[in-house]
């Protein structure tokens, strides 16, 4: 997120940093400044105008709402305010009129579900989506730093020969894939796939849209890919829904099968832009369109959209 | 396939293995004998009865008819004779009456279809499936020997900080996923994609069954898995999903959410058996389920299948 303040050079004549304790001290490099971490307390948003929290549902339940009081406009990546009908869940680039109605706090959506939504909204806004079919490919960086670091260890070890350790995960995850982000709803659903759903109808004003998702973890250290299946209430074509794609800001077309050329990872990683690539006319659809999107869950899936919200404020 | 065939117990008085000339005289060992490969030609049928053919499209189209010609039946482990209405494209659990009408050609289905059948076919069988939605998540070992090599390698460098080498796939496969198995059709699916649907429609004479699939390639080694939302035109629930699955051989269900439990690519790497996890009632399919099914495809997804279809004759 500083990254990002300071690239776009977000207009803020002072950072300040704040953590649990524990991080309390250490100090992150901001604009040629070493910037000190401050312990967070009840009284730490006095003069703050913007506050971004990035430190888990339980901590914005309890702080955003005295960040607030305090005068400050909160953007939330946690999924604590995402669902309340008071707080705007946002993605500019497709609802970004929706921030004029915020009380205070305004919710930045789920990595998955916004980077599918910069290819979605666009095919949406020409043809009237219905419902989505989805797979994703999620990077481990989507569960933190730790987590990049237990991929990394256990692709060492498994070269090797060595016995894995495991942490972060509930499984191995090098040289394997998991079936489940987030913990199980009694759908059967895990909370990551429900949130594909229940944020989009939010983000694309469209209470009636439906997705069935699965969410998947693969060994790879950042960006989320997924594969969707789009069914649409007008007649699709090809050429219109290319159109629609690269006339729309945020996303680009990455797609010339007879080159082998789509989107990976291994090119949006590090990338403000996600794309949209394997854009075909689905099989199986009335009105369909099947298609590959890929984007950087730390960007676009939470730090840049984060800072997105506040160049529109 | 020589360790399923030693493994199985498999009634062979002799087996001689054939080769390019490249490979002549390489050993492999085989009860406890260490058998010399021979050079591939027209006389090499012989009092030969059975022939399994797994050296790609070209070979079997020249050398299936050769091997018949000798008075051997041939399982042909290519895809070059799956779409011929006089061969048949066996699963013995699924099919295997089908073996009788074969006149001398009898084909081993893609390794994604077998396995995704598996579990879709008990379904099928007690709710009448007409499409499926599906993702994969395809081991490199799908690619061959030097396929998981390459992955083996590329992971090294990358760890060590290294610039990776490239040979077998058209991009990195360490720590990225690329979405793409075979080449593509005009329509924009590949080759790979359209198998699914075509030779589910034989194995489970289905000729109206459609199947919209996006298969991607995965830093794993051995094992692919498939996501599947799948309508059905009876009306389904949990509790029949789940006995279909169980009563059905060759397939197991390893369901259990709230422990974390779903097959992944480390459980059933080497096993027989393939697995049906995630099982849950469609959120946007009327009559639905979605579904996560993992097999190791150098098992089901060939040799194994390939020698249950020789013991069925």
């Amino acid at each position: 997120m500083l990254h990002v303040i300071e690239r776009r050079n977000f207009p803020a004549s002072s950072v300040k940093l704040l953590a649990s304790a524990r991080s309390a001290g250490k100090t992150f490099k901001f604009r040629r400044q070493e910037l000190a971490v401050h312990t967070l307390g009840v009284n730490s948003f006095e003069d703050i105008d913007l506050a971004f929290f990035s430190a888990g549902a339980a901590i914005s339940l309890e702080y955003a709402p005295i960040a607030v009081q305090s005068g400050a406009i909160v953007i939330d990546n946690s999924s604590a305010h995402r669902m309340q009908a008071e707080v705007p869940l946002v993605v500019p680039e497709i609802n970004g009129g929706d921030v004029a109605a915020h009380r205070g706090i305004i919710a930045n959506p789920n990595c998955t579900t916004a980077i599918a939504l910069m290819a979605l909204y666009p095919l949406h806004r020409k043809f009237r989506v219905t419902r989505i079919f989805a797979a994703s490919y999620q990077a481990v960086s989507g569960a933190g730093a730790l987590a990049m670091e237990e991929l990394r260890q256990q692709s060492k070890s498994m070269i090797s020969g060595r016995a894995i350790e495991r942490e972060v995960f509930p499984h191995q995850i090098a040289f394997n894939v998991i079936p489940q982000v987030d913990s199980f709803l009694d759908s059967g659903y895990t909370k990551e796939e429900l949130k594909l759903q229940n944020e989009a109808r939010r983000i694309m004003h469209l209470p009636s849209f439906k997705a069935s998702v699965t969410c998947v973890r693969v060994p790879v250290f950042r960006a989320h890919c997924v594969a969707v299946n789009a069914e649409f209430q007008e007649r699709v074509t090809l050429a219109e829904a290319r159109q629609a794609i690269s006339s729309f800001r945020g996303i680009e077309l990455r797609d010339d099968p007879t080159d082998s050329i789509y989107p990976m990872p291994v090119n949006y990683a590090g990338e403000d832009v996600c794309a949209v690539g394997r854009l075909r006319i689905d099989s199986a659809l009335e009105n369909g369109l099947a298609f590959w999107v890929c984007g950087d869950q730390l960007l676009k899936g939470a730090a840049l959209n984060a800072v997105q919200i506040a160049e529109l404020l």
